[in-house]
């Protein structure tokens, strides 16, 4: 059945579809903030969208397709990166964005609760990689222009090396009670940069080639 | 009403209570690993651990109750560390079996919907918590003996440093479809070593003490 469905919100990427598409995800987005995913109902989220439930249940599917397609939207969205013209601040920027974003009471639960939905849907696992995908890859290039200034070996990892100063923010946030602080994401990007300066993150992140 | 229950499993050490209590764990870890915290409901684990309803209600009362017993459980029988006198080759032990309870698909699932349940109940992210702690505090010391024996400077943080070796590790298992190899697990002991001897490990974890 699911290959009869337009991919959501997709049909009409102008005017009304958009319009619903943007409730809706709205809707999604504030049930996982507020109950998590094993409340994400496509009749409450169709009711607090003010969209009729046939169209959620017929666009959506499955709680998965919503959590799914709010990724997307996510992705989509996504702030870029900085600009800065110094990897060392470049890199700080980034980890203060992370840091910044499960720091924030509802930005947090909302990816809490993304994170546990990817444990109970494979579509949802592999939405939640796609994001994280595209926002490594939105600072990648700040390592090859640091590379390409001398501010870092060549040998380097930039996938590897934007993910380690993600590492140990989500590590903290999501197996312990401890608050991120903008010092935690100051010393993530000091860290990250040490071991790419000691020749530890030449490793390439994975087989799979870019965007991955 | 949950004040008047005694701790789960607790009123009687051995005999039937303890079988029980084994009995109640092991079915809720499989449910856990099947199907996830959402389908953690107490009347199918009493069905398939093979005890009253009336009991697994009144000695764990809620979904939460048996995911915060289990963890309780899972701490206790939790394996030490290894102490091969060496900082280096115990890191990366701990790197090691960190990375094997995290590739093994029933370990590797349930910790996946422990960490998800740990979003949906505030009780079993502190258990999640106690935890995580225990199994640092099991592997601090041998941070110290380091430094009695001169293999790391004397202003590391055990704690940051042990959970250093780990924060790569579940950041790359819950965020990221890329499996997890022994050379993660060697590549992480090293990094975090190297940032313990470039003096970028310092600050203590929390404020909060020891064993926090």
């Amino acid at each position: 059945m699911p290959q009869e469905r337009p991919r959501p919100g997709k049909t009409r990427p102008g005017g009304r579809t958009a319009a619903t598409r943007r409730a809706v995800l709205d809707a999604t987005s504030e049930i996982l903030v507020e109950s998590g995913f094993s409340h994400l109902d496509l009749a409450a989220v169709a009711e607090r969208a003010g969209v009729g439930r046939t169209t959620v249940y017929r666009r959506w599917g499955s709680a998965a397709g919503l959590a799914e397609d709010l990724l997307e939207d996510m992705a989509e969205t996504s702030l870029g990166r900085t600009r800065l013209g110094d990897v060392d601040r470049d890199l700080e920027e980034c980890a203060l964005l992370v840091r910044k974003t499960l720091a924030d009471p509802r930005q947090g639960r909302l990816f809490r609760s993304l994170i546990a939905a990817s444990v109970c849907s494979e579509e949802t696992a592999e939405a939640l990689h796609r994001f994280y995908a595209k926002r490594v890859g939105e600072w990648t290039p700040c390592v090859h222009e640091a590379v390409e200034r001398g501010e870092l070996p060549g040998e380097v990892s930039p996938e590897r090396l934007v993910r380690t100063v993600s590492a140990p923010l989500y590590y903290q946030f999501l197996t312990t009670p401890v608050e991120l602080t903008e010092e935690d994401a100051v010393e993530a990007a000091q860290q990250a940069l040490a071991l790419a300066r000691a020749g530890l993150l030449n490793r390439p992140w994975t087989d799979e080639g870019p965007g991955v």
